[in-house]
């Protein structure tokens, strides 16, 4: 079976458990587990932050990013399709008391006119202040595409004295594709958050970036929201392997994403447009088959492949490392005859 | 002094205050003050709702409406400039842990093609729920529009499943300029709020309409946010004398406005466009003036004359029962010499 | 009908109906209505205090009081059937993500020694801390009782470096009885609330009180939770015109609350002690009766008597100034002779 | 280094890291992970439940089945040092919006007669409503006692159709010491918590066992607090080996326990009671000695031995599997030394 339904499926490989079995660990909640601490100080060094918080997962390094930027009653920018407004459950509002107004951009891009429009003036204690803009770069939901105004907002943000929180779930996949070094874009944000899980391949856990303060506050809200960890050290070390060895190698499942898109585009034109396939996400659009996205669905697993749907009309196939150039090669020829037919 | 800052600013007549003076009052916490209970029963008439809940601010009403139709961590669609996404303090968030996703329209109209792009489809319990999509009729920071496409949407809605919540702090004067009778526009919403302190003059209260079940949870939130009351039958006093005297005479205020927008539009051409002010209130674009809105309100306040500013370039005046027609059209020509000055 | 169920069911007199339709009012969110204004400076000067905000009820005060003293995550002690634990419908966990534990004692008193025990000494982060503690004075379900420790507690509280919240809803009463003054009382206090609504006989309207930055915030608050207020200078008046005029007269319904008492004394040996009656409210314990409490209630509803229970053989009935001393003798005659019967 | 301060300390052992390395895993995110499917309902069998859940810590197994038992704004009860009221941060206020009433007994029992008083009949739905009662058994700031009045207390709850809640953290400790079996204790409660890396040594992780449906809101609850997890069977593994081999042993480290509790009795006479040290938990108290906590905490670690302070004057010792009776002996016999000094 080939599944291309997340790259959150990946598994750790045999380097990776070795990593895991062998590195030294301790009690996390009193701080002492030497694995952790080097994990978070290593990627806080990448993304050009003071310090880091390992959390159990993205979605949780979000939720703490946010809520230290943002107070209960205030808000919070995004894009309408941006994970942490679709897929963290409303975690925002429901945990943190945080509300959110959003815009709409094609792929999820960041839209600065509509940006502007939104940011609240400060009109008094009486009015809902805008207090960050979150960016998700890449942008799951929008295909995996990169931010290519990213710098210019974070110039509009600088200007305006207001934060900027960055969720870097695949921040790797987007400094990979553009060449633009990962502290490049964490450092513009005062929150960042990226994950280990997904393209990287290991089991668990993002890391949260920011100032020795922030990270200090976010780590006693993690202990309250019940996602402190002990010996968690063992999934730290499937992480520093992780970045020694994963990080370069994304480039592979880029190139496969875009081999993908060519084969779907020749079979089934007008569904995908193969150079906006910028990472590692092909969202493929079936209104122009004939097909529904459940039938298609079904039918791939049938024929050995897994991808999922994102819409109406939408498939989703994501690449990642357990899943080789022939794999891809071969689960796109499954998928283009199913669409041709 | 002449103040257009708000309709909020309506203070009781002498016949209101006659009328707060006889009305039986008793505990409201018991459900035993029979002014209050003539007041909920009779709005929730007039809506075309079954039950009704007397409430300290329209802001309450809207809290209670809204929580009642979206669970925490579920959604509420609503355009950008919405009172309760702009000036309820980020409540509905803070306070029932509710999420927005938001459009953004001109007058804060609905925008049906928007809305539907921004329904979540049911993508399975790990995805935030779209639960109601809230209007408010007319729109205040859209310059008390009426909202022209409500009953498309609210068939949408309907054939979707979908609650629609309208914040109807000022229907009254929807109703009033469009002819369509309250119920009409009240009954396609599953909860719907009205304000008895604004134009309508009373001094304090807004009531929540709905299903008897909705008002009976919503009654006890009451409650559980501290504004219970007691004998406030003095209040709902007020408020019935406002629906028998202060609902028809809304038109003089639209006519007011528009009155005011003519004579600034000479003044000052492009600053506001008459035909658009639908109801009571009048914003007008200093840009091309070349005056900033902080010096306007402050000429305008020594000439004797109180407005506000609601953007960095727009000023806005209220029309209401406490500024006659001479007073509208004073304050008109002295903000015209201001501007054009 | 002579009604003890409660003291919140005075009802305005026609001295207060005046002093109510003559006062000057204005818009309270804008903190331009005179009537609250001087409302609120009164009674932060009676009770020490720097500021005071008008609030729609007691809980209501309550809640923004707590939340000004105790951040979310952290704990107020309490005695376990104080007002804020027991009726206001969890508000402060609901609303503001406050924790609680509590004491027990007789009447509601406080416990130096058990709440000695229960401080939390400062354990480091991953530890609730205690950061206030809230004491009922009189306590509504201790029997309307005084707090004898009062004083020893805020000095321990003090010793501490921790705050103090009092709930005062009937501290009136306890002055009167106890010849303390006011601020004697509430001056210990970091937030303290008082109620106008029982036996002051106001319509509506509780008033908190604190330093003026904590009363800034809490007016912040007071609008998050939807219970700002336009033209409530109606109902201001009334407290303002109960401060001249039902105050000392409470002496009255102390005196009333001890005839009942000494009455039921006789009829049902046992059931009450008189000299345990400090105040207005007297708890009757049935028990050796053999008459069950909803038996009771009926019965004397049938005779023209409302009261109410307060526990599984315990009446309650509350004296204030809209029941006499006669009705107040005629209603303890009607009850013993049924507990009698 | 020998380290007593908690049994959280723990480490994986060779036999558990080859376990972990050897274990099937998925996305547990889509339910896919078969080691985390296999431990989830190995759990819910010994325990007597229908369903489990893996949380990453007995932190979130206590916030998930608290909230599933209680409301926002009704009530727990629990002992006044219990975890859920002291060592969870107050999240069942600030996440889940519950209240809390505690009762206080010696070595956190269960007090029958207090707890009766402390349920809140149903006064109505303007009281609070306790919901359910929340037991810690073995209770950690208790000593590591067990609760003997649990059967008592399940029977009084079932006769009232109230929920119990069981914070088991260390329940493998009450049923080895106590000889009744884990489902005896569990299935009385309507949902419990196990933990897996206390005393039975795996890295990370708790359990959470209810009926099917309790699970799966928790489920989607514990992925809104954003503790939901990817590969996490290699965790799981760790706890099922720790299931197989690490359960029966837990009578080594009481033995070991009481073998310290009585070395510390001898040299310093009244600080610890050893029949009284049930489990493996150690609570001695200093205030005879003369010594001072932080005083002896430092010797302690100077001489080799890692205890924690637990109040003014008390030190607590955990004993576990990584330390050997020969390591309890010395450490025991360190203290004495200072105790003694
Ligand atoms: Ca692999
Ligand atoms: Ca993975
Ligand atoms: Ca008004
Ligand atoms: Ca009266
Ligand atoms: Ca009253
Ligand atoms: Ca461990």
């Amino acid at each position: 079976m080939i599944d291309l339904r997340s790259d959150t499926v990946t598994r750790p490989s045999a380097g990776m458990l070795a990593a895991m079995t062998s590195a030294p660990v301790g009690d996390d909640v009193y701080g002492e587990d030497p694995t952790i601490n080097r994990l978070e100080e290593t990627v806080a060094g990448l993304l050009g932050h003071e310090a880091g918080l390992f959390t159990v997962s993205g979605s949780l390094a979000n939720i703490l990013g946010v809520r230290a930027l943002v107070a209960p009653g205030s808000e919070v920018l995004c894009e309408a399709s941006a994970h942490i407004a679709r897929a963290e459950l409303g975690a925002h509002a429901a945990v943190s008391g945080i509300t959110t107004r959003t815009w709409s951009a094609p792929a999820g891009q960041i839209d600065l006119e509509q940006i502007r429009a939104l940011i609240s003036a400060d009109l008094g204690r009486y009015f809902v202040s805008t207090a960050a803009v979150s960016v998700e770069n890449t942008h799951n939901f929008g295909g995996g595409s990169i931010q290519h105004a990213y710098d210019a907002l974070a110039d509009e943000l600088d200007a305006r004295g207001l934060p900027l929180h960055l969720d870097g779930a695949r921040l790797w996949n987007a400094s990979v594709a553009s060449g633009v070094p990962l502290a490049s874009y964490a450092s513009r944000a005062t929150a960042a958050s990226v994950c280990l899980s997904k393209g990287l391949g290991a089991p668990v856990g993002s890391v949260l970036v920011g100032s020795t303060e922030l990270i200090r506050e976010a780590r006693v809200w993690r202990k309250r929201l019940g996602a402190g960890w002990r010996q968690a050290g063992v999934l730290a070390a499937a992480g520093l392997y992780a970045l020694e060895h994963n990080v370069e190698r994304l480039a592979e499942d880029h190139a496969n994403a875009r081999l993908i898109a060519e084969v779907l585009a020749d079979a089934a034109p007008g569904s995908v447009k193969p150079d906006q396939v910028e990472t590692n996400i092909v969202v493929a659009d079936l209104a122009a088959t004939g097909k529904s996205v459940p039938e298609v669905v079904e039918a791939a697993r049938a024929a050995g492949v897994l991808v999922g749907g994102v819409g109406p009309t939408q498939l989703r196939l994501v690449t990642h490392l357990d899943a080789s150039t022939d794999d891809c090669r071969t689960a796109a020829q499954s998928l283009a005859r199913l669409l041709a037919a």
